[in-house]
């Protein structure tokens, strides 16, 4: 859990919760002017403004979200920031502030709380946003990560799930599948050193994988590419349940339909070779992986122009109208109907 | 758990994430005109405000903050959003929306969900605030709640912990210490019950007690009282761990000590019989027992005859320069250090 197995352990108990938080929030700084008051009083203040004020929250619990087993904690912070920053972006925002609060049993000393916040820390200064609240408890079992993020935009800018029309391009930035991909081989090898621990395993071949599953980058870069390129989405989703499901929401909160292509989905080599290792289908992959935060959203077609050829975004099929259904088109030029195969943590499996 | 223990009982799997979602929060209406958008996209959006924005977050844990063998779901969704309100009207502010995250095994079935969120609504519906977003997913053991709660105040308005002055007045809404002999009652029943199941608890005797701590009121109408009054406090907390815990913050942060009077406590009579029931000190109960969701704030002593003989608040003390000391003077005019004994849930009890 800890990389350095040497290390001094010291209680959670010993600090008491105050001294927790103050320990492991001293050295983060405030960046924002906005951010009138951070941490320590009963709320955190935010100047008042003349854009809109968005709010997001996520949950991650262990055991269900995250496996700590192959998950580094400092990672583990990383990742739960850029979840909750991820759906700040996706509304065409900028994310200013998070508040964070964790839930450790005991076995966690203090010593592995620092290395999560070091990655919450690591976050807050790559992304440029300001800690400014939470709570620190203890739970019976395992940790717990909640989130909130907040951010800014003028009203004009603000983008929905539900603005979507015919004849729109469906754009997704990056590429899909990768974070899919790196969770399968990371669970391999976990399979493979419970048998032998001493084995030593070779992510050579997987490194871009396991980065976008252990450390996902939100797309803080796209709605400032999208105001540069002068291109206001219709509507936008992160995809973080799988294109597939992020589709069908705006197409559902749009009451329009949609044809995607199967040959237009972007696939990064090393998903296509490890499709190929794993056998399985990288269609299937792209549609259903999940966990790319990348942004996927619809434009006019006559801002086509506007995003052509920008290596950072991909056009993947249009709006149609509701009753022509939502449609995976095929390399075989088949239509299928989407399903939404997402992550549900509320698969009997997970009882 | 569950009142009616023949009720239906739906897995929550049965109805997935969004359905989830979807289900438990379809009653809920927006009331007030700064949510542009409450749930179902990947933020919700308030409006801009000359106001300041206030943010507070807690995070509640099965076995750790609550015990779901003697608190009724309802109380404890009804609980969980009063803490947060609570804290907002910790800084003089109007708390307008919150968002809320639970995580629940399977063990839990949907009409348990219901019944917490029932309190959570009823909650949102006295208090006038916005259920605007949340998260919903499964543990791998117990329930936990995490609220978000968002409140609006003008700029000057705004009372920090941090202002407190040389000969300030300290002041506090209500009683004290009701809340803490409500779960000492409570955990009383519990052991006899475990020893004889057909027991019938008669709790008459200890109404306020538990219905201070099942279901506690947040001082919305605290921040009212004194704009009415024209009072701007010097500072101002809320008494969640326990009166002496506060006003130490208090004095702490705006760098003065105290003196409370033993004498002005504010003890409801049920305290005080209860006390003596069960041999504890009333003061001891009253500076420690927490949970009392009181305001606890200074005012200049200027401002003594705006509420001098109001029902609502009691002045227990004053603030003095910081080398003083933070004391207790109690009734045989002693002057004993306070020390803070507020319930900290890393206590190696806690294990």
């Amino acid at each position: 859990m800890l990389e350095d197995k040497n290390r001094q352990k010291t209680s959670l108990a010993s600090l008491g919760e105050f001294g927790l938080i103050e320990h492991l929030t001293k050295h983060f700084k405030i960046q924002h002017a906005t951010t009138e008051k951070g941490i320590g009083d009963d709320c955190a203040v935010l100047s008042s403004s003349d854009k809109q004020t968005l709010i997001t929250t996520d949950l991650l619990v262990e055991g269900v979200h995250f496996d700590l087993s192959y998950v580094p904690l400092k990672h583990l912070g990383y990742k739960s920031v850029m979840v909750n920053l991820s759906d700040v972006y996706a509304m065409n925002a900028e994310a200013e502030q998070i508040t964070v609060s964790i839930a450790v049993s005991n076995r966690f000393p203090l010593e592995a709380i620092e290395e999560l916040y070091s990655g919450i820390q690591l976050a807050c200064d790559t992304y440029n946003v300001d800690l400014i609240g939470g709570d620190t408890t203890s739970s019976t079992k395992g940790m717990l990560i909640s989130i909130t993020a907040i951010g800014k935009a003028n009203k004009e800018e603000v983008v929905y799930r539900n603005g979507a029309k015919a004849n729109d391009l469906i754009v997704v930035s990056g590429d899909l599948g990768a974070a899919y991909l790196g969770l399968q081989v990371l669970e391999r090898e976990k399979q493979v050193f419970k048998v032998n621990p001493q084995s030593q395993p070779d992510l050579e071949p997987y490194t871009y994988l396991v980065e976008r599953q252990l450390k996902p980058e939100a797309r803080k870069d796209i709605p400032r590419l999208l105001k540069e390129l002068e291109v206001q989405p219709t509507s936008m989703i992160d995809v973080s349940d799988g294109l597939s499901s992020e589709i069908m929401h705006i197409c559902t909160q749009s009451k329009v339909g949609c044809n995607l292509f199967e040959e237009k989905l972007p696939l990064d080599p090393q998903v296509i070779s490890t499709c190929e290792e794993f056998n399985i289908d990288s269609t299937m992959v792209a549609l259903s992986g999940g966990e790319d935060y990348e942004l996927l959203f619809t434009i006019s077609i006559g801002d086509f122009d506007k995003i052509k050829g920008n290596p950072n975004l991909t056009v993947i099929g249009h709006i149609t109208e509701e009753n022509q259904g939502m449609n995976l088109i095929t390399r075989a030029n088949q239509s299928i109907k989407l399903k939404a195969q997402g992550w549900n943590s509320f698969d009997e499996e997970n009882e």
